[in-house]
């Protein structure tokens, strides 16, 4: 069984997505990032270099790893510390990421069940390496004779991540303090003006998680997927000017925009999530299938 | 949100299957096990001793591999040189699970896209920790309310691996040459008695890979998953004798044994992938349900 051209980028993408764990990737020289004896992130080289200059909160790398000074104990001096060096580096324009500057804080822990260590601003994530969750959801539509097609929403152009590229519906980043639920709501509403009753009837059928880097960071990454069927009759709507325009499309063309360069990465994941669960992709016609549901879950 | 004991069972269940991949495993002693230059597999140190008793099938150990003689260069002189090796350590009595021998031929591939190198007899294929495929069938029936329940089978006392416990309702081994809804359709009909007009309506929804190891050997498995709404008046009915009853369990029930000794373990793993993906286990209250959904889908 020959795979596809699309079979092939595809399986391109999950590569792409997961290029930390790759032969070659920086993971091999990363530190680790640890806060009271426990890991949560990795920081590439000149990034720990940097820290050197702030022994105040950072300890020296010793055996592969950069720890928080253990005089910051708690949730608070700790996020509140970094945060100072993180503005002082915003500053000093010492990485591009940080041009990104949300105001937002994600919480910093071992995995997600455990209780936050700290919180960090989301556009300083990929520097540590620290994992971060969000909620994407998959809008869909049954047709009376059964047909699916799915919502997709284009990004607006002026956004600073992924301008002007295909995305899911709606979707957003899990802030500190937040339950996955709420996130999804408030997104829904923001980004596509899909009331809170409509919304609420999402339901949770999966994660999406993959690690990559790119020249600054390490992007640690867990999506929890909602899917949501909508009602015929329901059009999303430009909500918070996040999104310049909502298609409802075929999912045979849905699952050909997914390969290609038009697509938000981590949100192509997603629809192709979607596409195995509800049987578009079938095992016996696609070479790749288990290693597209193995792409879509890595983890360290 | 603190784990409950059934989730902490259920976080055990995993990392046991996936016990190849913890720090301690024979992973780091493992030789890799190559033809043609490709690897297909893991042998343990015990096993690749062994093997040096037959140098004109296996080379010698070199730098951490175990190769195929390259004059054994084509699918049918492998199969069968290899199954000579097999069978004399059979009667040797040299490994257990020889005993359980089933003249079974597994294809034997560097990934399940690739075309097979070789066969192997299936109860050799964990002494080399060769990849080997199955297809598990979710059973499941919808109440006219709406309330789902799952059929599950119990395995017959005489099976020989996991007698006695529970299993899904239907799956089995994919053998070299056959199709997967072949495979699937086939194990339907003879383990439960499903006729092929329904089995056929079975679609795809995900894998499920792990790779754990025992006293013996390495066993890499990924199942290719299939759920199968079963009709409310359809009861299935002993076929082959590999099983001894059917139950039809509230989904309450299921979830509550899959966590317990009592359920076998892959089968279990198939369960939980179903209570992922139809909103059975939630996000919001779960705090394993990132590590769930990735515990459920790791390869090497």
């Amino acid at each position: 069984m020959a795979a596809s051209a699309w079979s092939e980028r595809t399986l391109h993408l999950l590569r792409r997505m997961n290029n930390f764990y790759l032969p070659g990737s920086c993971r091999a020289t990363c530190l680790r990032f640890e806060i009271d004896g426990a890991q949560v992130g990795w920081i590439p080289p000149p990034v720990a270099s940097l820290l050197t200059s702030y022994p105040e909160v950072f300890g020296p790398p010793h055996g592969g790893t950069v720890s928080l000074c253990p005089s910051l104990n708690s949730y608070s001096p700790r996020s509140e510390a970094v945060q100072a060096v993180l503005q002082t580096l915003r500053q000093q324009g010492s990485f591009t990421c940080l041009k990104g500057w949300r105001d937002e804080k994600y919480s910093v822990m071992p995995r997600f069940s455990d209780a936050p260590l700290m919180w960090m601003e989301r556009a300083a994530t990929s520097l540590f390496g620290v994992k971060r969750y969000g909620v994407h959801i998959n809008g869909y539509t049954v047709s009376d004779g059964g047909e699916v097609r799915m919502w997709l929403a284009r990004r607006s152009p002026t956004k600073q991540t992924y301008p002007g590229l295909l995305d899911n519906v709606a979707g957003g980043g899990l802030a500190a303090g937040d339950s996955i639920k709420h996130t999804l709501v408030k997104e829904c509403q923001e980004e596509a003006c899909i009331p809170a009753a409509i919304a609420e009837k999402a339901y949770p059928v999966s994660t999406v998680s993959y690690t990559y880097e790119d020249e600054e960071g390490v992007y640690a990454e867990s999506q929890f997927v909602f899917d949501l069927e909508l009602p015929l009759d329901f059009k999303p709507r430009i909500g918070d000017g996040e999104v310049q325009d909502f298609y409802l499309l075929p999912i045979d063309r849905v699952k050909e925009l997914l390969a290609t360069e038009d697509f938000k990465p981590n949100s192509a994941m997603v629809v192709l999530d979607f596409l195995i669960r509800h049987s578009f992709i079938e095992p016996d016609t696609e070479p790749y299938y288990q290693d597209f549901v193995t792409g879509l879950h890595q983890t360290l």
